[in-house]
């Protein structure tokens, strides 16, 4: 999706990923196959590009460090990436910056975990690599230790949920207006103490008081914002553009009342998201495809998504529930 | 923009084009140069592929008639391109299946021309390779002949020109309802006749005394079309993509009203499109830039456009404006 602003402003693209069937990859002259995590295969990648940014947090920071101080642009910056990358530095980097979210601790291990007094029920994020929801679990009784992560863990109170939200461009329908203001403040607040450059996700709690509570940060185009492509002025990925080529930022402004609807892979073997499903999706007016072309298998993988951008809120809920309804009947 | 929609669907494409500084080039894996009007090369291209489409229609018909002969998809049909990209065919055409169109005939060349009896103003037509106002002139006295074309021509009545519009999908403000209708069963009647798969554009003149005129026909994404992308549920790009692939084809609903203005390369030498001024649109809000990434240097070429989406027409026409303001200042 970042491809397709790209394309808008004439722009060269280069891709490294560590996934040789990646889906951008036949869109681009120049795809690099590495991991994002190897030092040396980033920095020799980026030493060819002028600006580099990211789609996702699991990088070599050490690669960014070293083209930053040889004069290649990195957007965010390397050391907004190395804090949000681990969720301990980010629990802390939150805490001590005095912004609301759930009381937590660094953990530096399993053994550490074992060792520590816990008051059930408590949450244990990993610090490296968690992902919608992977690398988080709920402590319940001291029998969930067994299944702890080995690895270095933030330990954190479990809170009473009422709802999640995410701050990025887009105002969501049906959460208090005050409490929207507020998390606007924050989520910007937050940007400003960072002083980041790019784009930047504030993933909150509202806990069942109405108070509002720091999930986590990502420094990137967000799931939650792919429908600013259809609904809003400037999308995600064209701000990102704006953002990290110091072009002005563009409106925010909210054109069409919107909703997305995931496509996850389903978990029984026998079924797939058929061509009958896609068709049948494509008959709904209104409904805006995006099909990641990734092949299938894995499940609960994430495989495109259905965005909704009508005139009325009445016509988006409706066709939502024909999407669902289409859902639903595979 | 076909490539941006061909994202969205996860599709896989190769390009054929004449231009090595073609602009969509860096964002396929398969790109091959070569003039679209070389059979050989066509051929071979078409071969790798399941389905062909066009983006103009100056190309080998000859090549596309083998693919199809062999199994390839090829939309729109080679026959549609092939009368359509002979103006002196498509306007015989137009003229047996009684549509309306200012009377011509197809005069064989020059030599043909000047034994004609010519009652001035007449407009004369290239048959081949017209674009954009090139391969047509106006023949006001006979002094004007010796500038016509040497090949073959259609030679036509001037007609008294109030407005020209185009049938695509979008409805334009300030024409009659009564004429739109007229002009969308004229176009949606001469798709039937063609049996055309894949878009068609119907270029049609008003002239003064309100009567439509068949003017002439675009089997492809139109540049009248580039505003649905922001303003339509499905754009002309993803409607192709659609048709060709034999996808239910999608709404065509209005979301918003719009406007388009584009960019040509200035004709004195010392102006050029400055980043100042992409500067200064990028700061206008609910102006979409699209930038095609050409090189300079020929004037009057177009370089890129501005869509203009918003909720009301009074904002298009005040952000049209300081578009407009932009440009002038230029």
């Amino acid at each position: 999706m970042l491809l397709r602003s790209a394309l808008d402003f004439g722009f060269q693209v280069s891709i490294l990923d560590g996934n040789p069937a990646c889906t951008s990859a036949p869109f681009v002259r120049n795809f690099t196959l590495a991991a994002p995590t190897d030092e040396a295969a980033v920095y020799a990648f980026g030493k060819t590009q002028d600006i580099v940014t990211i789609e996702m947090e699991n990088v070599s920071v050490a690669a960014l460090e070293r083209l930053e101080a040889e004069g290649v642009q990195v957007f965010p910056q390397s050391q907004v990436i190395r804090m949000i990358q681990d969720k301990g530095l980010q629990k802390d980097w939150l805490l001590q910056n005095g912004f609301p979210t759930a009381q937590g601790i660094v953990i530096s291990g399993k053994e550490a975990l074992l060792a520590t007094s816990i008051t059930y029920p408590m949450v244990l994020k990993s610090c490296r690599g968690g992902y919608d929801g992977q690398g988080v679990m709920l402590l319940r009784t001291e029998a969930d230790l067994a299944n702890a992560f080995e690895g270095a863990s933030v330990l954190e109170e479990a809170i009473d949920l009422h709802t999640e939200i995410s701050v990025l461009l887009c105002p969501a329908s049906g959460i208090p207006e005050e409490t929207l203001r507020e998390a606007e403040d924050l989520a910007r607040s937050i940007a400003e103490t960072l002083g980041i450059v790019g784009l930047l996700a504030v993933e909150m709690f509202i806990d069942t008081s109405g108070r509002l509570l720091i999930n986590e940060m990502a420094p990137r185009p967000h799931n939650s914002g792919h429908h600013t492509i259809e609904a809003v002025v400037t999308s995600q990925y064209e701000q990102l553009l704006r953002a990290i080529c110091n072009l002005p930022l563009g409106s925010t402004l909210t054109l069409l009342p919107s909703a997305m609807v995931n496509f996850l892979e389903p978990d029984t073997s026998d079924a797939t998201l058929s061509g009958r499903m896609i068709d049948q999706l494509l008959r709904i007016s209104g409904a805006h495809l995006h099909w990641y072309g990734k092949s299938g298998g894995k499940a609960g993988r994430k495989m495109g998504h259905v965005t909704i951008a009508l005139p009325t809120l009445d016509a988006v809920h409706s066709t939502m529930r024909q999407v669902q309804a289409v859902l639903e009947a595979e």
